[in-house]
């Protein structure tokens, strides 16, 4: 096929590359690997190894944040656990970022009455002076309102943003409320203000303030932004029903660092028949520090270096590569994520499929794909697999995990084990993210669906397509 | 009666002297007293002003640990209040104590694996050296271990207590567990121990510890004392299972501050007929540090004075005195409550009844009274006005609140409405004490049992007991 053709065919139709096989219709798997695979499933509800993965790395590491002291102590973890696990492969690649010091924080109010307050600064934000920086306090509703007013109401003041996160399982409430988090900053800044609070970015009532990376678009003048922990959000509107003004003293030292070079940590378990196709099973190795990284992403990890390992232990090889890919610093800018990509870029039509496991360690309910259309016989099949585990049919628009999104754009074919993330966001970037937020059987649960999803793709006879790349 | 006559009746039957009747038997209500009852119960559920109570003393005022800063300025909130509800008769009694500062806490373990721990002073622990203090840690899995073990173990290290408070609806688990925070340190001491960790007595999995107070026994080395959060005591656990020392710096800047005077803060609803003779309704006014008091104990300041606020508002008069008696003091040694007793050990006669709301606002769902037995029929009549609020009733052994204790231990009558203390633990005594806590409905039930009570209590014909003093 000349280009021309492949072009026209990508605009028109959207229709995905055939990966390896002759046919674009994949087979259809036999009653002997849908057995095998049901016996992984199986095997990992009451034999996984995830529980006590978790448990290491937070108690062995803590938290790791991109080029903190952590960061290395994660990336030596991983590799020592690979091993343990007897992983055929494993290797690490760099990822190179600018670093981020939290530094300390404190904030208060000054007037009408004197209370101190819950703060956490979000990542990437500036200083302030070193005696702290001391505002009124001008309120908005959300991010929107803060758009539309006049900015002599801004100047001058530290805007404060109360948006409260709504919760649901799936957690689409975030995407709601964190725009305020991410590009409040800017638009205060717009407006001539001094400092931004936020309400945290999360569903609880705890007085821990959730933390969270934001960015200074170019060209406007940083100013210093943090969150406040939820009941001091409540504490805030309190004072200002006062009507009158409530003035804020508000101090954080965070500083930028000088770049770091990290490491994506990666662990093969290698194919039998196809060795160079890949099933690329991810999660982060980086945390926030505020926590000890256990929803966020230890369960991940552990889910995927569980689920590998029990296809390891089979007596049945897979024909394809099963590859975990603890990825870097995904926390302040998807850094490993898009690193992978562009490193891999010539081998991505060797990966099959790709999933991800960065949505704490709630029950899987739902399973969707992003597959070329003549693949989706075989979802149904998977699906038969997973069902008993009490997952449903999702649709075939998964978009992956945040890591592996930079792959999925650039064509590879991608799956979403949903999980149920009802309290995810209670916890979420904050100091309570710790391991007894995890279930252990909720963790199995996952390490199951993995297991069997993972084995079934590195079986499958015919590809699941690849994708023309997304703007 | 001579002398020899009251305290041969005293030792040998333990029966109670009349108050004010001629008859040792009260009168039953009269139906139109029910039905006042009644309506004030009504009325509670309604139009109850608990909430805005609690709403302006956290916001207004917040922490008030005693001798704090905040602590004037609750004793200004509550006169204030007291003076916008209208009542008759406002007044304050000084209580004086010793005083607590409790500075900057930190700890981390230094190996095997560094981490941040979240830890607060105990109430009362000295500090630490200025850098901190270094030892290896040693686990007990409850005081009574650590009693029996030998000093050799003990000595030159930081004794860590890991005892898991449980979680009951009438929540004692508390004095399972407490004995460590308020005696560790001494036993911990005897044997040699430099500091003492204890798991935070608390039931919830939230990374903030909880504080309380603790002492030193006389003639023991004070030693620092802290708690840690629930999940790192967790985390210490696994640490320690690896079998490998772990090592602990910890630094607290706490001191002793001077002797201070507060108040107790006193609000009557002036009987009409009797008002000599008073109804006690207590709450303690003062807090921790850490959150804003809500819990412990903004709700029971708020379920009092509203409570007699409402009795206030009827057209008809209360026979005798409702006082709602906000005791200074509370948290580190029930200063304002034994001040109470002693100051008014001559009039306590006159107290027909005491009855102190101090466990959060969760609804009340059992009513006991410590009353004498002749007097039981009228209990019977009380309860047919609460029960319909879901309250059961309880025994004759109620033990009134901790400021009421040592006005009950000098003979007064008490009653006990028990409110459920299911998740009261999870918050009591942290910096996660905060408004959002109290359910505004639950609130209001309370307000409905104690309007109820009071007025029924303030219209009795005769009493309910005074008894013999308790050792």
């Amino acid at each position: 096929m000349n280009k021309l053709f492949i072009s026209l065919i990508m605009c028109c139709f959207a229709i995905p590359f055939s990966l390896a096989s002759a046919s674009d219709t994949p087979e259809l798997f036999s009653t002997s690997q849908l057995q095998i695979a049901e016996k992984l499933r199986d095997n990992a509800l009451i034999n996984s190894k995830a529980w006590s993965i978790v448990e290491s790395l937070t108690t062995e590491v803590g938290p790791r944040m991109g080029g903190s002291k952590g960061d290395p102590r994660a990336v030596l973890w991983a590799e020592k656990k690979f091993k343990e696990l007897d992983f055929d492969v494993i290797q690490k690649e760099p990822v190179t970022f600018p670093t981020w010091i939290r530094g300390k924080e404190s904030a208060q109010i000054v007037s009408p009455y004197q209370q101190n307050l819950v703060i956490t600064a979000l990542g990437n934000s500036i200083a302030t002076p070193d005696k702290g920086l001391e505002g009124e306090i001008v309120q908005f509703n959300s991010i929107d309102e803060l758009r539309e007013v006049d900015a002599s109401k801004v100047k001058g003041k530290i805007v404060f943003i109360s948006k409260k996160m709504p919760r649901f399982r799936d957690g689409h409430g975030y995407g709601e409320t964190v725009g305020g988090r991410s590009a409040g900053a800017t638009e205060a800044s717009k407006k001539g203000a001094i400092a931004i609070l936020i309400r945290s970015v999360g569903t609880d009532s705890n007085r821990l303030a959730h933390t969270g990376n934001m960015s200074y678009k170019d060209g406007v003048k940083p100013i210093p932004a943090a969150a406040l922990s939820n009941p001091d959000a409540d504490l805030m509107l309190n004072m200002l029903k006062r009507n009158k003004p409530v003035v804020v003293n508000m101090m954080l030292s965070s500083s930028a660092g000088e770049e770091y070079t990290s490491y994506t940590v990666i662990g093969e378990i290698t194919g039998s028949t196809k060795p160079d196709e890949v099933v690329l099973l991810g999660a982060h190795l980086d945390s926030w520090d505020l926590g000890t990284g256990a929803i966020d992403d230890g369960a991940g990890v552990a889910i995927v270096m569980a689920a590998a390992k029990l296809i390891k232990e089979m007596p049945e090889k897979p024909k394809r590569t099963i590859r975990v890919v603890l990825f870097a610093n995904e926390e302040q800018g998807l850094f490993g994520g898009k690193e992978y990509a562009r490193a891999h870029r010539d081998e991505l039509r060797k990966h099959i499929v790709g999933v991800e496991s960065d949505f704490g360690a709630g029950k899987i309910w739902k399973f969707s794909t992003k597959f070329k259309l003549s693949a989706l016989h075989v979802t149904k099949q998977i699906h038969s697999v997973l069902e008993p585990l009490g997952i449903e049919m999702g649709n075939n628009k998964a978009s992956g995990g945040p890591d592996i999104i930079h792959s999925r754009k650039a064509g590879m074919a991608v799956a979403t084990l949903s999980q149920d993330g009802i309290d995810y966001f209670d916890y979420h970037h904050t100091a309570n993210d710790t391991l007894d937020k995890i279930d252990p059987e909720s963790l199995s649960q996952n390490v199951a669906a993995y297991a069997a999803f993972s084995w079934l793709m590195a079986e499958l006879e015919g590809d699941v397509g690849f994708f023309p790349p997304e703007e």
